[in-house]
């Protein structure tokens, strides 16, 4: 008989519910409800690595709506969809009518006649991509008010202009994973910081999402980036409030040594300045490739102003017992390997790669089980019931 | 106990069959036939709601092959064939080796050995669409009699030059739920119109596949268009005959006034005349860049005389008792929203808004009929065995 | 009750086991191994037929990798994943980040949390497919051995640089069935001969595949193709080897008449002269267009001058009883089909056009035993089991 994961039993002492609700930003959702979904992955994992089935659609698509290239999220995605028995179906705006002048509500409703769960990336243009969402949610809503779906599919952000809630909760299963525990996260201290690439315009959302989640769990989270490369400022918000109520604390500087000192854990990763991504949008949507290459230019060579802000040994030596643990969300700009100079010194990508590996794998099992939390009432029950029945996943 | 529907009922008393034949157009099919597809669509779509899975299918493909861009019937294809338990595999031609001077004989065979059904839109070039199909079809009959195919997969038309049938069908199957029976149809006057829309060189096959199926069940179909935008004149006489058969009627005039004039139903819809769609396949066969736009700039100036065929309040207010349903098989062109001026209004849009979307709804179960009926011989018993066991198509 | 197969008796009786392994190279593997693979492959083509479901998981996701197009072998690769219960999710460099530097090691562990199998077409660049097909196996090796992945996803090789073991051990499936067992195949004459095309830069894998494998079978091997038209040096020293202990023989020269003579089977098919193919790796890399197109133009003007070397009427009258059986992975260029002047005359080839058609439906099935044999360590037991439960494909 198949162990029932411990997971399973703490979960069966939560009440927040996720049921019909779409998973747009971490921040919307309470400590419980993050915990369920926590508890929901960490079970699905267990009874994954059991050889138990836990699919539990027969039938059903789930739509992947990138707007913007992916690996990793394609892939956890494509994963989570598959786990569940979904079949996914891409929806590639090239090869659809989408351009003739479709609306968003019309659209939306068009790939939902028998669609469980649709997912989003769309962080290319500031101020579009949580907001297209938002959008696509109320025409969900709208048709299955009104009788044309026969279910709503549960929407995911799989990374936005804010947020990238799909990253942030696998960091923090991740996270509670290697510390034992959620409460073992009190009072660490998370050095969320920029870092030189050679590259322009990553997105805000990995260092927003993870200010926006980290401060909930009683932690110290410093954030540190040079002058001009601010984040989105209601998210700077959101940390401080988080770390009021959680008895965490939220620093922000302009010193990446101050971060590092006595930190638990390290996550320093390029992002370009607030004020260049909404020039860039300006630019993204004038179609003004000349004004692009010109932001590109002036942009790398701000950055290059910053090379130090690296993930050195001896940035790492200032670190909680010269150990503090590394993340990156992937593929970091690792020196000498993928770049010339980078986010990260080889060494020290190098010894914590598997650590890193072992943080996206969390991420096909929170998808899956932000899809599960949001398409069925009682999770808790439906775990049960399939490692019950022990379906094996593989034959023989 | 589930309910068993309706649907099914009445599918027990039919004697068509369906076995073993392709959907290319609706006018080869008897009314029984056509019936039979009704009555399985709507079977499916019950046992859907009832959340009983349908799927009939362990393993198994089905290919969609698109030689133009689609969302809608794209999805519909999709979501068909998951629901009976068929894996979708797209041939991109521009990822595969057909450019290399590969015959159709062969491709069709070769993307076979494992496949049930095989869906196809071509509706770019005139005189090539269906006639491509009739080639795929001759030479899946050759691999299955030789014994090179272990099954005969069906073949499933997507629009092609001369047909839409997966639309037309789909918009009979909402008129019949919309009236409350095929025989509620007899006696009541659709308006198929041409319709102003600022694009040019939509295709043919939506109109034509209106007229040749709604002229079947005793309606009385007025055809309205400007002089120049006629459709391919075989069609015309299908609509001839059938309304003579079916004890109905077809008009056919240059007046749209006339055609919404008591109207029950009006369907306007832009598309390029006949001959700029023969002109049109010449200089696509020739890749003649200067002439498509010639042609075009020519088109849109022709287009621009006949503003005045929208859609507008004014004119649904002359339709029988100034309600006649709006119909379109989407995206529209609706004037303010997605166009300066375009097919129909945008108050009128919008009050007919979430019924075309409940017609477009119907797609997904009419193509999963077609492909049920044509791949299992007894398509009454299979569903009542589906019902009877009451699988879940979602747990819990 | 289900007839059990003969090849599932077979089954039972080796000892060899091919679980946890990969397939990269026929001659890697020992007979024994090869006929594993084609007695699997034929239980589950006589299992299909018998509408039989051989789906062994439930859930799962299959990777492929293509980086050259590809008609036949994506849908085999996706009809075998399918056939076993996997959903295909394609790698796509294009719309990934691969190309923002990230390693191979990295990227094969980030895809392969929920995967069970990873199959790569690589055969562009001379010196690099199999290269990379050894680091991804490594870096799979990696991760597996320290918990990134939960399991370790099975590598098969859809064709490389040098070998194209799915290509080669199809043919060998059909040539067993076409002339009745293995054992009839010994003392048989192949000519393995290079033909005359109107295109250039078409892949050694396949005459180095046809070399490497059918010289294990006792069979006499003839290779013969124009000076220049050299084949990788490392090949042809496995094709002596393999003969000799094989106990047939390997010859090579640069006469096809020779090589036509009394032959029981004849595998005429154009090739890229190793030399030209190793040029064109240089180029490729330097991304030189103006030097690939010289260089396609010099090589044209050297294949013009063997456009005798064709598979006509004449030459296959030389044959054993003029009845050779004619071989090709497809598609053929076929004289006054798809070209003025190809591999084969028309006449040839439409008399064993349907022969072709069967050697190409082997290749599903090969595909999916050489996933089965690598991912389960009990094949016999398994098919058994399957055979048992009769589970059917297809309803009804």
């Amino acid at each position: 008989m198949s162990q029932s994961p411990s997971s399973l039993d703490a979960l069966k002492n939560l009440t927040a519910s996720l049921y019909g609700k779409d998973f747009l930003l971490t921040w919307d959702k309470s400590a419980e409800e993050l915990e369920l979904v926590l508890l929901v992955a960490e079970t699905l994992r267990d009874l994954y690595r059991q050889n138990i089935s836990v699919r539990c659609f027969d039938t059903g698509l789930a739509i992947s709506n990138f707007r913007d290239q992916s690996t990793r999220t394609r892939f956890s995605f494509a994963s989570a969809s598959n786990l569940l028995g979904l079949a996914v179906q891409d929806l590639d705006e090239a090869k659809s009518q989408i351009a003739h002048g479709e609306t968003v509500r019309e659209t939306a409703n068009m790939i939902s006649f028998l669609t469980e769960v649709i997912g989003i990336r769309d962080d290319m243009f500031l101020g579009a991509g949580h907001t297209y969402m938002l959008e696509v949610a109320e025409a969900l809503d709208d048709g299955f008010k009104n009788g044309v779906l026969a279910q709503r599919p549960a929407l995911v952000n799989l990374q936005c202009d804010i947020d990238h809630p799909t990253q942030s909760m696998a960091d923090l299963m991740w996270l509670k994973e290697y510390f034992g525990g959620l409460d073992n996260l009190r009072g660490k201290k998370l050095a969320m910081t920029w870092a030189y690439s050679p590259s322009y315009g990553k997105p805000l959302s990995v260092p927003q999402g993870i200010i926006g989640l980290m401060t909930r769990f009683g932690m110290d989270v410093h954030l540190a980036h040079p002058e001009n490369y601010n984040l989105i400022p209601d998210v700077l918000e959101v940390g401080q409030t988080n770390a009021a109520a959680s008895g965490g604390s939220f620093t922000h500087s302009h010193d990446m040594a101050a971060a590092f000192k006595d930190a638990d854990i390290v996550y320093p990763k390029s992002w370009a300045p607030y004020h260049v991504m909404e020039k860039r949008t300006d630019l993204l949507r004038a179609k003004d490739q000349n004004g692009l290459k010109d932001l590109e230019r002036a942009c790398l060579e701000e950055n290059a102003q910053y090379k130090d802000w690296e993930c050195t040994e001896d940035r790492m030596a200032t670190t909680k017992d010269g150990k503090a643990l590394y993340m990156h969300c992937l593929p970091a700009d690792i020196t000498g390997v993928s770049c010339q100079a980078g986010e990260v010194a080889d060494s020290v990508f190098e010894r914590y790669r598997l650590e890193t590996y072992k943080e996206a794998g969390a991420k096909p099992f929170i998808i899956a089980a932000m899809m599960l939390t949001s398409r069925f009432e009682q999770p808790a029950a439906l775990l049960q019931q399939l490692a019950n029945a022990e379906t094996p996943r593989k034959n023989g």
